[in-house]
């Protein structure tokens, strides 16, 4: 007997129909022998509905009430599907984010959970009950309703699996697993069988939507193991295990692209120490996330060319800002382009294999495709590349890192 | 400074332009220099919604989920009037039922309050918020979501200024206040500007639709003022009072009737102690709730005649029990009548003034209207007649005990 935990987003819990068949998936589960779990999200549009409502009275609502109108929308999913699974024959009970003591900071609309108390969940699994928990929200040690952001509900399963030491999280979505790279841009994209947690986590970060990357951080810290899941096909999906399971053969798991890269260089600063922090200093003051930063010495020796990137949504801003402090730093020229996307091959065979960097490289000059910034990590290599090329470029990867074809020991 | 305790039902937060129009009513009380708490149901419409969507899954929805399921409702006004406070600049807090501890018992959908923890809402209240609370809903021992049944947000405002010792407790409603009979039968009725408590609670039990009876039962046992206001325009409305400071010059208050009658008479019943249980257990028995009852003497002195009246949902239940009980009863006949009204003089004037019954029978009697059975009590009398003579009926006794025209002590 395991204990599973299983989340359904929005589309899953949508409408009545697509309510009972979660309950009829939910039953099979349990007629296996299985306890379990499930973790539900707002019925789709019912958060957006709401939304509209509250920016009638206020453009920016109090984040405090909010969360308290927000919270509703799981509260209705979790009454309805406790009412699918008991008229389906299976007993079940429902239980809001504050009933179950999901202990969050006070953080109204970006809440981090702390602390769940399982011990309720527990009697009822023993009691044979299935437990239907409203995802997404917590509540604060005031007592004050809290939500997570959106997206929240994979991390609130997550959070309570590891409360609850589940054998598994599964989290169900639109797509039955994680592919090698996006289906709609390389067709022969492979669904992957495993993924380990750090490869998902510089997916998820690159760009790849499958899963909320918090929620992969918790699973990661907490060791739970995750699955993601079709909630309308069946299939085993793609587990996220660590990494003394994984397939030591695959070198390369995955691309992940962004198309949501801006990027700004300031050239010719004289070359200093601290040159660095003027620069970013009024950036983070302006709550701009910096993602990728380069920089190389200038053509005289004496002066530096210092490049970022930043979401296209800042660009605007941040450009700005620069603008105004150019003059400060002594720099010739400010420039940037939005025209621009991120490329990243990701796989933790990286590590100890060489020469992967420069068969990238290779493979995207010998298409013609003119790198403008590169940054690795451990298991990463990302490279910024003009906008026109992303199609090509993905391609490209797919085929010299052989993803299409599935790996010796996994086949 | 007074407190006030407001309560807004679904019609009067049921847009949200009506949200802010609660707003500003709200505020100009508290400019005034008073503290505010405000109760509010669901927006209307939105009950009817959730129970749509629930008996898609279940004919009969779970009472715990169901309970779970629309305590939403509320929970969505109190989000959305605290955000049109704060718009308008009026600092506010929003608490659903678990938040404010509104202890009640278990008994879903139709549970019972017990107790409430005030400590949190003075606390705001002190700190110059007004308290914004979803009505209509608790929490019991066990954490469990509860709700009051339709019309409980009256009783939970009345609950909550018991436990804040409030000044006064305001119904905003759809009327302006309580009228000496329903205005749509009798033109000539008039608002009054006070009642005592006794004689609402009869006006209500007997059918005037103003006030939930639980709310007023609830409202004398703690002694709470209550008044009752229109929320689309300016007015005092009626206040609820204790008799101490009722106008003693009025013998009558006002004129209540109920369309909902039904008549049954067993026949010729032996007359022995016992026969009354042995007609009424099996009534009750099948959950009929029996109103007035009366026991004439039979025409040959040796026999009985029994009549009562029930609801007129449950006559032909309650004839179908009798029909089969009066054989062993050795009953001569049983017959009933569905085309019956009951009307009811209600005052507390009444207990020293004699001769009111005598009056009354004697108007009823110059029209030609017969009256089939009489029941009293210390500030009421109610007669049954012919369905067709309500409206001549009422507009007979509103004349006769003059209450088109104001008290002269009230002027």
């Amino acid at each position: 007997m395991a204990l599973i935990v299983q989340k359904y987003g929005g589309t899953s819990v949508g409408s009545i129909e697509r309510i009972q068949a979660v309950a009829e998936r939910v039953k099979r589960w349990r007629e296996q022998g299985d306890q379990v779990v499930v973790v539900v999200s707002a019925m789709s549009g019912e958060t957006d509905r709401l939304l509209t409502l509250a920016r009638q009275l206020q453009a920016r609502p109090e984040p405090r009430e909010l969360d308290v109108l927000l919270s509703t929308g799981e509260q209705v999913t979790i009454a309805l599907l406790s009412m699918a699974l008991a008229a389906s024959g299976c007993p079940a009970r429902s239980y809001t984010g504050a009933q179950v003591h999901i202990l969050t900071d006070s953080a109204h609309n970006k809440a981090r959970i702390r602390d769940i108390d399982a011990a309720r969940v527990r009697a009822d699994l023993d009691a044979g009950r299935v437990v239907v928990i409203a995802g997404f929200q917590g509540i604060d040690e005031q007592g004050d309703i809290t939500t997570l952001g959106r997206g929240g509900s994979d991390t609130s399963a997550v959070a309570i699996a590891a409360a609850l030491q589940a054998d598994e999280c599964q989290i169900y979505t639109d797509v039955d697993g994680v592919y090698t790279t996006d289906p709609r841009v390389e067709p022969k994209a492979r669904k992957l069988d495993r993924i380990t947690f750090e490869e998902m986590l510089e997916m998820a970060s690159l760009g790849s939507k499958v899963l909320q990357i918090r929620s992969v951080e918790f699973a990661g810290k907490y060791r739970v193991p995750l699955r993601v899941l079709s909630s309308f096909e069946d299939g085993a999906g793609t587990l996220i295990s660590f990494e003394d399971n994984a397939v030591e053969d695959a070198k390369i798991s995955g691309i992940a692209f962004s198309r949501d890269e801006a990027k700004l260089t300031v050239l010719g600063v004289p070359d200093q120490p601290g040159v660095a922090h003027r620069i970013l200093g009024p950036i983070a003051e302006a709550n701009i996330e910096v993602d990728m930063i380069v920089q190389n010495v200038g053509a005289d020796g004496s002066t530096t060319d210092f490049t970022f990137t930043v979401h296209r949504n800042d660009y605007a801003q941040a450009l700005d800002i620069l603008q105004h402090i150019a003059t400060d730093l002594s720099a010739r020229h400010v420039t940037g382009d939005t025209a621009i996307v991120k490329l990243s091959l990701v796989g933790v065979g990286m590590r100890s294999h060489a020469g992967i960097a420069s068969q990238m490289f290779a493979s995207l000059a010998k298409e013609g495709i003119n790198i403008r910034m590169i940054s690795t990590s451990e298991i990463k290599i990302s490279v910024v590349i003009d906008e026109k090329y992303l199609e090509l470029g993905v391609r490209t990867l797919h085929e010299a890192f052989g993803l299409d074809r599935a790996p010796a020991a996994a086949a």
